[in-house]
């Protein structure tokens, strides 16, 4: 067999290959994967390539059209049906390709456009901006059968799983051995309706198999998209991304209230509803499954608009539009093309959603039911998606360390560094996750809802005419303040008056930060009565220090700090820094080389206040990084690579759990963590925030 | 390490041992399984053995009770619970022992009494008398947990999955690899209950795994039965079997009419009732469900009546009980205890069981929705078994031969033997299988109803007052005939005057058969006028024979045989012999070397008769047998072995299909094989029945 070389741009992956040998088998010889979803029948168009003209030294070869087999009448009709994406691209037959029909003749180096490319990469904000390969569960054939006749009146399943055989075996086409047809399985719910869209579909359908085994959908015709949901059902939001399951694209993001909400604000009063109520956990249930239906309808919703729009425009701005999309119209995405959800969530939203009650995580020794994670068919769960479709709910580690954690897990990938790192998810419960390659351990700690702007005297979430950002002067101890929705410090300009509604998270440990840093609180949090300032005074619940006076907001009355929030804040922080500094010494580490601020609330903070009030280990500050819904990425990702599942599952497998109340200095190294941080050697990083404070003999016993 | 011979009876399996292991794990190297439930830990008694004492010279050893190790203390204890056990026996503690508790020390001969053997035999009727090996899809094992507590909190699933590995180890205990723990599965809506199980049972359950991986069921404390449902749809009777999957008794069997027979009497009148009406498929799939939910009902509550009979008569009548029975009192059978259910039934009832349309099986070109057999859970159908037990539906072979069919091959065995066996399931449909080990083919044919004694002029089922058994003097044309009910022959006796009210199926068949041996009808099945009895008469819709006078009868009126009836014998005959002998041509075979006749007519026609008016090919008669109702014995198989199911799907893959009215020569063969058969080469084994008649031309034109 004579033997010719290929070159692949842009990844520059040579090789050699069989004379006559197509393109794109050759390029999967070497590690390329070009799409195809046609059957290698030069109807989908998804395998396109280039051949570069020319001699090309470095690789010793003469690339020339000439070299590859004449384009065929088939692939001459593909694109005699699109002269404006021709036109659009530059491109002439002849140098582009259909590379299932052109064959190998010689030499050519072939440039496979990012659209034929078959493995696609999303890349997404993290700790390390990292690239994220699309593998969904599931993919699409074509597959085409004879009818039956009298002759041969085998039954359709059979007909379709021998086709689809054929199918996967030219999509596919590696030297393994495949499964054989007998060996697929069919949806029972998927089986109901075969016969009829067998001959509505004339013998033409598109199958989706998962996992390369099970037929989940058969639609009449060519279809080339499928589309999942990620989900993160967080106690307060619930989160919904719609995803094409083939590019990765997000389509939609949808979110609403958690309405179980209504049932209790914390998950330890909706674990207790459910104990109470003899309905309790069905009412719950019940709720979080209608909002995932409404998110579902709504994200599906809100993709058609976006997607007509743009089809509305590429057809307008012929300059913008490719010659493809003018060409086939885009059907609107319905529920039943949603085949996959991947959904997480702390342990007590996993029971919830999978209708397990929550009794045994909220009394000692806080069990839960199964830490593995759960696939289910999306009809068992009553969710709207197809009903065929699968559920994926990524593993929980440890009773308060839930599936919301090994989505964080996923999504940051501690388990793949060399570093150590800690992650912190916070909320009303935060849980922390630190290590390296080597070893992962995790804990969590009830963290109140002080940090979320809750039970503060005038907390409030984040939101229009919330505090976002304090600063009190050292010398005058007057402060200054950023509110949300208006532009620069309240000094700056008038604009500020009659604004101010409240004080949200972000703002609260700004304001005891700075309390602390300009020694209007002790380390002990206490305020210190002898302050020449008239902001610190004997208020109704205690001493407080005064904000903003009451001309000032929008409620008619001055807004202050009050001791007892001073103190919410302590206990708050004084959990979440015993449970890092548990996990830190339990690996024998001083401290991490990375800390990563997971969840909304982690992304609002300020890195500095946060570790000048010690509600996180010293560490450069540098190495602080506060990356969004991390829960939610992890969603996604796995959603749209299902090796990154099979990774979660045996990650999470192996994390060390703490469960702190067991541990016997835990009571001790709290109440030692209440007082603030300073100077003192642990904390070099934000030593020269505090310059003239004395060290407090406590801190110093504390960081033994 | 020291090794020591053990020889096991009665199998005769010996072998080497060695010192210190158990007689159970000896004996299961040697090949020899021995029952236990209790993950060995000397409770559950299933795997006690017996000591031979002697010198065994065959085998060159002393075989003593010394050889084991002694009686530990939770064997004494075990054994000193039943004392009526060993009464009843005859046994003593040390010669009986607990094999999984008894270490080999030194050269022993093992009785392994039949209760102990892991696997049973149940012996059933067939053309063989074969025995079924019980090798059911699920296992029970007894699970032991120590609680969770706040040091170790791990998940209820992970540590029953943990629990389960050990239990099954000790049970199984194979030198291959494992499947680890976290390669189980729960079916969810066992999951949805474990936590409060696991808590109610005190950490101590019985856990079924189906196929060793799924698992389907945990209850409280220690349970070592299991229960199963074997079915056969026919589309004019429903049968159930119930039965106990660990021992493969049959505890109850149940039968109802097929609900669906108001909706059309056969097959394809309710497709075209499914084709008619909008709901027609929801109606008629809403009915089977629900008349087998009423089986599996009946079917506990007489299964739980004879065992409650049975365990009161053995506290009444010591000498009959075994000492166990009495000790643990039996619960009753509930539906959820049944835990997996296998049906059959022909292609039309196994499409509106699973909700599949059947308008394609009932249009050209017949094509059924799937031939692959189908798991489906409990649920998912609306069957009131446990809702995570599963359901098995054998495969269907072609658009007319269903999954009865297949339960036909599973009981008989075509496929394993090297004889030719024709295999025949008579009713309003024939389906015929043909064939050896190397090679099965089969087809199907209409053959109406008049075999089934409908639309013949007084044909009526099999029941008190039908006639069974005609014949007619050669010499005087006289009739005798038997009636259900009655003894005897009518001529015998003056009870038969009055009572005859119709003909059933085998009497039909008899009298058409004598009235061609007799020479009142001709091989082309006309009445001859010209004969001397007044039997033979002009009746109101042409020539027929009178068998009965009115004033035998308990309707007022002659009740003859018809030339319409003698026509309508002959269409179904020649469909029959014609699908018979198609499939006998296709296989290069002149005739069969044993005829099966299957289904309840097959049990009930004269062998002879049938022969002779070429309802079946010639055949010696010996070899030619009636087993009843294999496709309900096929379904039992397959509910009892797992292996079996394994076994039919591959076997039926294989089945050649033949459609015979895409036979080019099939309307002509037919029309030639309604006449009537005789002396000719063909048929030697009934040419002494009709010694005086002459060859007709036309049947040896059919032969060839």
């Amino acid at each position: 067999m004579k033997k010719h070389n290929i070159i692949l741009q842009p990844s520059g992956r040579r090789g050699q290959a069989d004379e006559h040998t197509s393109v794109r088998s050759a390029a999967r010889e070497l590690g390329v994967e070009i799409e195809s979803i046609c059957a290698e029948n030069a109807t989908c168009g998804k395998c396109m390539v280039l051949v570069e003209e020319g001699r090309f030294e470095k690789y010793n070869i003469d690339s020339k059209r000439e070299n590859l087999s004449p384009v065929s009448n088939e692939e001459a009709a593909y694109f005699a049906r699109r002269p404006k994406l021709l036109k659009d691209k530059n491109w002439e037959v002849g140098q582009v390709r259909l590379s299932c029909q052109a064959k190998i003749c010689g030499d050519v180096l072939i440039n496979v456009p990012e659209e034929s490319r078959g493995n696609k990469q999303i890349v997404r904000k993290s700790a390390s901006n990292r690239a994220i390969e699309v593998k969904p569960s599931g993919a699409e054939y074509l597959v085409s059968m004879t009818p039956p006749t009298l002759e041969r009146p085998i039954a359709d399943w059979e007909r379709l799983a021998k086709g689809l055989e054929t199918s996967m075996a030219l999509v596919r086409g590696t030297e393994e051995k495949l499964p054989r047809w007998y060996e697929f399985e069919i949806d029972y719910v998927c089986l109901r309706t075969l016969a009829k869209t067998l001959r509505e579909a004339k013998w033409n359908v598109t199958v989706t198999v998962r996992e390369d085994k099970e037929v989940i959908a058969v639609q009449a015709g060519y279809h080339e998209e499928s589309y999942g949901a990620a989900v993160d059902i967080g106690s307060t939001t619930v989160a919904l991304y719609l995803c094409n399951l083939r590019t990765g694209e997000v389509l939609a993001s949808e979110s609403e209230m958690n309405p179980q909400i209504v049932y209790g604000e914390d998950v330890m009063s909706r674990i207790q509803y459910a104990i109470d109520q003899p309905d309790g956990l069905e009412k719950l249930h019940k709720a979080i499954i209608s909002t995932l239906n409404k998110l579902l309808k709504q994200a599906a919703k809100s993709a058609n608009m976006s997607l007509r729009a743009s089809a509305k425009q590429s057809v307008h701005n012929e300059g913008i539009a490719s010659g493809k999309e003018q060409e086939r119209p885009r059907n609107d995405i319905s529920l039943e093309d949603i085949h996959e959800m991947v959904l997480v969530g702390n342990s007590t939203m996993h029971h919830v959603l999978l209708n397990l009650h929550p009794k045994d995580l909220g009394l000692a020794p806080f069990v839960p039911t199964i830490h593995k994670s759960v696939d289910i068919k999306a009809r068992e769960l009553g969710l709207h998606i197809n009903p065929s479709g699968n559920i994926h709910i990524l593993p929980t580690i440890a009773s308060f360390v839930g599936a919301d954690t090994s989505a964080m897990i996923v999504a940051e990938e501690p388990h793949k560094q060399d570093e150590n790192w800690l992650l912190i998810d916070i909320g009303t419960n935060a849980e922390l996750v630190l290590g390296n390659r080597k070893r992962l351990v995790c804990t969590s700690t009830p963290t109140g809802p002080a940090l979320e702007g809750a039970h503060v005297e005038y907390g409030m979430r984040a939101a229009p005419g919330a505090m976002e950002r304090v600063h009190i002067d050292e010398v005058t101890l007057e402060p200054k303040y950023k509110v949300i929705g208006v532009d620069g410090w309240n000094t700056d300009h008038a604009e500020f008056i009659g604004h101010v509604k409240g004080i949200c998270g972000s703002a609260i440990i700004d304001a005891v930060a700075e309390l602390f840093r300009a020694g209007i609180v002790d380390s002990r949090g206490k305020f210190k009565k002898e302050l020449s300032t008239t902001r610190v005074r004997q208020g109704e619940s205690g001493w407080e220090y005064v904000i903003a006076w009451k001309e000032e907001t929008s409620i008619g009355r001055d807004i202050p700090i009050t001791q007892q929030d001073v103190r919410q804040i302590q206990l708050a922080k004084a959990a979440l820094f015993t449970a890092a500094r548990t996990l830190l010494k339990r690996s024998n580490l001083e401290s991490p080389d990375k800390i990563i601020l997971a969840g909304g609330f982690g992304s609002f903070i300020d890195k500095e206040k946060a570790m000048l009030i010690g509600l996180i280990p010293d560490c450069e500050l540098i190495n602080v990084y506060a990356v969004g819904n991390a829960a939610g990425d992890g969603a996604r990702i796995a959603l749209l690579n299902i090796e990154k599942r099979n990774e979660i599952d045996t990650v999470t497998r192996k994390v060390e759990r703490f469960e702190l109340p067991t541990d016997p200095e835990f009571q001790n190294q709290f109440m030692l963590a209440t007082s603030f941080p300073h100077m003192s050697e642990p904390f070099p990083h934000i030593a020269h925030l505090i310059p003239n404070r004395k060290a407090d003999p406590m801190a110093k016993k504390f960081m033994k």
